[in-house]
This record gives structure tokens, sequence and C-alpha cells, in this order.
């Protein structure tokens, strides 16, 4: 499952799964999981930059764990979900903010806000061993060096084994798909020129790191 | 392009694309295309029965022109749009039209209620060589013997150069994608023991039959 980036045939995003987070967009905390698809055209890795198309308004980052599926799974119940799951990646669910408030203004789909190329920047692929926890897990993004997202997997209100579960009994989760958890506090805007870096790990112990650079593209 | 089916990566699906269809749901006519992702795991082809879930209220047939992709789209012209085109095929854009008003209400995605598996069918491929005018052809669709759906792709608001074009400056468009072009109007309710039979074509000339049973499934 190394290779999910290229083989994968499904990004599934949850939304709104930190209390912080969904409060900070002014949402209702959820009572089900919400979410949405990505496109994997909108897979990007290092050292590709982040390219920002022009004149759609803010572009936001949201770090994610991901989870990245090894098994087939349909209808799974939450007890044999994890054993669905080959590993993780640490991900960024890019976000065409101004689009997606046009789009649920018009109570219109978010494929468009949240799918342009290079959306969906993603790090090295994580076996499963390499984690104790999936829910114990440190997770943070700085801009330009400064702290902007500073979170901990232990927030998460939709545990892994309920989402995989949840979205199993709506569409099959397939070998190399992968399933984005949702972002912690403190999403914000992009642009060209920042750096981006971001971390996962946990007690000390770094899983993954990642480094986009950021720029503008012409269409 | 012959197993668009099992090797695609991506199905775009362009909502409100006849005016007939969009006034039958209360929606205004779109200003520019408005589209959604289904995930490849929505796809089934004949044999198979089209499986509804239970308990999520009504389900709806769409008949739809898919476009299959034949190579890589990024930032294409109008004029250029077509040379990426391989073929065509039959789909269904089946739709749990509760789930999918709910979203709406709430604001939210509409990847659920269009992404249930089983919720693509489709039939198989056409070689473009075989359409003369892609926006001359009859589509139409039969619940149990009885027309339900009878419509010319004439009748499209956006055509399919603008609509690939369009959506290649989002997001790439790769060989074995499939963009569904919208629904004309006559969407329904489908129910356990139905037969849905569909069929394309031009002049007399049958492009492609489909045909699908309907049977519940038990989550
Ligand atoms: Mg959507
Ligand atoms: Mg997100
Ligand atoms: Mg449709």
């Amino acid at each position: 499952m190394a290779l999910f980036r290229q083989a994968g045939r499904k990004i599934v995003a949850v939304g709104r799964n930190y209390a912080e987070h969904a409060k900070e967009l002014g949402n209702a905390l959820p009572s089900q999981p919400l979410f949405f698809l990505k496109p994997t055209s909108s897979y990007l890795s290092m050292p590709q930059p982040i390219a920002l198309p022009r004149g759609i308004g803010e572009i936001h980052h949201e770090i994610e764990l991901g989870i990245v599926i090894g098994s087939a799974a349909t209808n799974v119940s939450e007890t044999d979900a994890m054993s669905h799951v080959a590993g993780y990646a640490l991900c960024l669910d890019m976000t065409a903010r101004d689009l997606q408030d046009t789009a649920k203004a018009n109570r219109a789909p978010w494929s468009a806000a949240k799918g342009y190329d290079g959306f969906c920047p993603v790090g090295e692929f994580i076996p499963k061993e390499r984690v104790t926890d999936p829910h114990a897990l440190d997770i943070w993004l700085k801009v330009n060096g400064a702290m902007r997202q500073n979170g901990n997997t232990s927030d998460m209100i939709f545990r892994l084994p309920f989402l995989i579960s949840y979205i199993s009994k709506i569409m099959t989760l397939e070998p190399n798909d992968l399933v984005l958890t949702g972002t912690p506090s403190g999403v914000g805007r992009v642009q060209a020129g920042d750096v981006l870096t971001a971390g996962l790990g946990a007690s000390g112990t770094v899983l993954s790191e990642i480094s986009f650079n950021v720029v503008d593209r012409d269409y």
C-alpha cells in the first residue's frame, strides 16, 4: 500500500470531526459523520509545490490524519473495521474556502472547492505496525515556521472504527482508498510564497513530516 | 477504454444540464456547470441488479450520457476538448433523493446521496467513431415498460466541449474517467421488483441498450 497515491481510486474526506474546528467555521457538531469525495487527481507529493488557482478567493490548509485501506470493506462492523486498515498518511485537505461557502449558500456540492489539482498533498505511507494508537497522535501544521494547527487525534468526535464502519455501509472501501479524518482547529489561508510544514507523531516519536512550497498557477 | 469501469479513477457528474429537469426539481438554471463526484465503487454492470439500501427514502433514476475520457485533459480549450474523448456510455446516475434534499437543506455534500454501491449502472463502451453527433442522441428510460424519461442530448444547457474544458480547469480528467452529462426530465422513484430499461440512439440506430432489475439490500 506504499503506492496508495498511484493505485487508489477514492478519497473519502470526513468534515467537522474535531469540535474546536467545527466551532471556528460556525458549524454545529454533527450527529453523524459528514463526508465528501476528493478526486485522486488532486494527489500531490513532495517535492511538487502546491499551486493555487488564481481568482477563486481564499484557499485554506487543513492538516489531517489519512487512513490507507488495505482490504475491501463493505458493511463492516466497528469491531472488524481496523482489520481493513493497512496504514496511515499525513495529508492536507486543501480547501477553496470562499468557493465552499458559495456552494453551501447555493445548496450545491463541494466537489470543485475540494477537488482542484494538487488539493490533496500527502506524505509517505506509514504501515499500521508503526502506530501504537491512532487516537493518540499529535498532528500539527506550521505556515512559514509559525504554528497554526496543533491538535491531537484523541479529540476526534467520531473515531476510526466508527468512521470506517459508517462509510462502508454506504460505499465499499477498496484497497489503496484513503479516508481523511477531519482537521483540528486553526485552519487558515495559504498564499504563494508560503512554506507549509507539518508533522504527525506520538510522545516524541515522529511518524511523518511533510513540507510543501506554495506557488500560484496561471489558470 | 472498453474497460473504463475497471480502470477509471473518477466519475464527474454534471447536474441540472437539461432545463426541463432543473425545473421539475424546483432548481434555477445554472449560470455555470454544477458537478459532483461519484465513487468508482458505485459502478455496476449487467446482469447485476441495482440493490436499494433500506431506510433511506426515495431512490430515483436519472438516465445520462456518459463521456469516457481517452487522454489526460488539464486546462484544455473547448476547441481541443473533444480530442480527449475516447467514447461514450449509457449510464444511470442513481440518486437517494430524500438524502440529497436533506444534504441540500443542511448545506452538506451530496456524496452519500449519490455514492452508494451500485448507484452508477453503466452499459458497454461506445467508441466515439460510432457517434456522428453526441448532441443529437435520443436517450430514454422505461420503468416496467412505461416510458419515464425521453429526451435528446440536443437539449443540454452546457455542451460536451464546454463541460470538458470547464472541468479540466479545476481537475485533470484522466484516461478512463467518466463524465456524466446530466439527465433529461422525468426522473422518478424506483422500487424493488422494478425493471429499468434504457437506450441511446440516433435516427433509428441503437447505440446502447441496458436493462437492470431492482432489488432490496439488507443494510
Ligand atoms: Mg460533494
Ligand atoms: Mg477537511
Ligand atoms: Mg444526474
